[in-house]
């Protein structure tokens, strides 16, 4: 049987499209860094009416790439001057678009992938603000999944934290608090995997020491310089870790937003009904 | 076999996907009823290094919803006040947005799709301006082509037209000249056969008379008011034809914009590498 | 000697041009209801250089109309569905925008200015936070200035606020603590001076009671509603304090912006050199 | 007696303000090399009614600087790397923005201003497109009127294209059929005047040369880097011309956009009523 075959049998067959993307909504919590996402209506229904009883409405958007649940392209990061493969980012700048590793060059995925339900594993609806997921939570968390990372998967680490983020988005920014997540050496272990990207519940991906806002993002440069492995953050991940769905078909199309740093995604996880 | 492991599986021994969407590009073709993309990047790598020698570039965008590739929600059109369904287009609205049938209630797809060469089984590189499709060519295409469409299919008509995307933005727009497409008894035709969503390679999915402009839009009353069925525009058809792909697993995950009236996307075609 | 010659003597003979306006920077204090205002520059210099050396850098700017100094439009408030003059807020509205009272229609002034130092008059650097400037606060001002007001003037109301807003961008904005400024009585009590606009430097012009953000606007209702009277929020009022300057040529032009509920301004008040 | 008194007596007396800013309209003729001016209402009138019966609405924009009336900062253009007074381009920018010579250094203006108008000198309605004003049609100018140049003064120089925003929006940018205005010798002959800022009824104050686009800029060279004169674009002068008003107090008070290359702006020629 082909692999087009299958793909439509399992269609035929039901099949579960859990959603890991947050909802884009004025005045969500993300990074100040970025222009904040808005949204009007130009138009509305009534406006302007056609002479068959036909009316139109529409949108106007404004915000960053970085807002919402969204992806890193790896034109975002640069460590002394140099994007991921030793490439001058003044270089990769033509006609002020990063032409070379902007977010148009992130190929879709349709890919393997995994559940790191670390807070689950360590026992925990959520790590604690500022924690730092060491190598021996990743691999305890696997070991207890029963589960293995391959060359080429997409790794999500759950650490409870996306609670907060509608109940209390100050504390999910974590400026003050800091926030859970993986550090240098957790993202050394990733990139040791291979994989092609990760993925997480929090604002950065990476741990946020308190205080510290993102002034120092070191899990950043290891994935997105050192190895090109791409970086999603402000995913939805508790519908997965609910029903102990740790393995599936992960797939992520970005905007092809030519020559920029990011996109918003929607990230779907796909197994069968 | 469950689905799940079908999808490992396939996923395993090798997929293509086809990449169904447009680059967003500053100045690309787009209605001139919707704001405009455009991209900056406030912050360039250089512009701020930290003392650790990273540095950050993040982005800057403005736009409509309907722009690029992008699907329809089902509160973009109104046909005498009412939505989908009978709901008043006034209700539907609250605090200013569409609360109701806006994008963010658009289910991501994961369903099979089939393509209609509709240009190639008329024996043409690309049909003429201000064609309208006909039934007998739809039915035509479906013989030439020996498929069926299934109840909850996503539907893509190709009609060529999107060559001129990039070699003639007034002609691909074609306000003077008009653009090919399904008329109303071509939608309704489709509404027949119960689809989920359809698509098309121009600016607005359905045949615009010369001169017309988006002035009356029959196929979009029929499909979105009346029988609820998503429109994707502005689609890269080429290579599924090229390539003579007519059935695929169709993925499209549109950005769950609040209340808003659609949404870029970048749509896949899924099969066997 | 007719109005033009005097003017253009007083040209000759040397102008002092006080600057009114904040400028206008990513991250300023401003009201979280509103658009936040983003800057980026799509081109620098040297992204794009023509064969004979030259090159143009531009902006891309998103903002509501309420950020910085800004002025409201009689369409900014309503009350009970009625705008000012009795005009009904859903008739002021024609495809989506003000047509009947947008900033479009606010006439530019060159008007006499009064400043009341209240501040200055109370003795203080600054109100309180959440203080409401009495009536008999606004004519001990007077009293102590020794000046008047008269019908068309535009009265600007200093509560030396403005001091936080780049010290303490959260305090100036007052969510938690208030800001000071008159409140209905004192809004009654400008109106009856015939007054044509009033401004301060807090940036809702009148009190806020402390926690109790922007629930309620009195002054607001009786300003635009009942009298037609425009407010000016945001401004920077110290040098004119510091040098005693009370009464003055008051420019203010506000950008024409078609069927929108203020605009950002850049007010002047001229005296001579 | 005094200046300050001088402004109120003439304040007094009457004075009659003509508005030399278009309105800003979605839709409006502006240059494609800038973001379009979009606006619309996030909130209307109704949305959201508090408690006591009152409404705030408020609005969206998105735009460049250079649209509708506006200025060119001096940092908007370089030669050779280089902008006005041999500054460095790339030092000029810091964090992203030009902190030397952005759009927040220009000093207000109140300033003697004088029409040049071209057009009724040369008898005609509106220049022909493309056609370069020479000097010696400004010299005629200035000896028909009668007046003089002084040095400090603004120069709006008229050549009647401005009919053409409205009723022919294409031919007003002229982009096939070329504009008319100074060419580099008419820059070089006001910047000898040593005037202060320059303005015109076009979408870029000089000739543009028929097909040419905005390629070939000299005069903006002469004036805005060579000589440190700011170039005012897109004015409405034709009530100045109709009523022959040659000679009046010039207000121009542009938004303080820090490190922006230019601003929209609304200025004033001020006379006795």
């Amino acid at each position: 049987m082909n692999a087009t075959t299958a793909l439509l049998d399992a269609i035929r067959s039901g099949l579960r499209v859990v959603d890991l993307g947050r909802t884009l909504t004025v005045g969500m919590p993300q990074s100040p860094n970025h222009p904040a996402y808005w949204h009007a209506l130009p138009r509305r229904h009534g406006d302007m009416v056609r002479a068959d009883g036909g009316s139109a409405a529409n949108d106007m958007i404004s915000m960053g790439t970085h807002v919402g649940t969204h992806i890193d392209a790896l034109a975002h990061v640069s460590q002394d001057g140099l994007l991921h493969g030793g490439l001058d980012a003044a270089t990769a700048l033509q006609g002020g678009r990063y032409v070379d590793l902007g977010a148009h060059t992130i190929e879709p995925m349709v890919r393997r992938g995994v559940l790191l339900d670390v807070a689950s594993a360590l026992g925990v609806e959520c790590l604690e603000p500022g924690y730092e997921i060491r190598v021996e939570d990743l691999e305890a968390t696997i070991e207890r999944q029963g589960i293995t990372i391959g060359a080429g998967d997409v790794v999500l680490v759950r650490s409870g934290w996306g609670c907060h983020f509608d109940s209390d988005p100050q504390l999910f920014m974590g400026q003050a608090s800091g926030v859970p997540g993986v550090g240098e050496a957790g993202a050394v272990w990733l990139a040791g995997h291979a994989v092609h990207a990760v993925g997480a519940d929090t604002i950065a991906f990476e741990r946020l020491a308190p205080g510290a806002g993102h002034g120092l993002l070191p899990a950043h440069r290891v994935l997105l310089v050192e190895h090109g492995i791409y970086i999603v953050e402000t995913m939805v991940l508790d519908e997965l870790a609910r029903d102990g769905i740790h393995e599936f078909c992960f797939v992520l199309s970005p905007l092809p937003l030519f020559g920029a740093t990011g996109s918003p995604v929607r990230p779907l996880a796909v197994v069968g009904a």
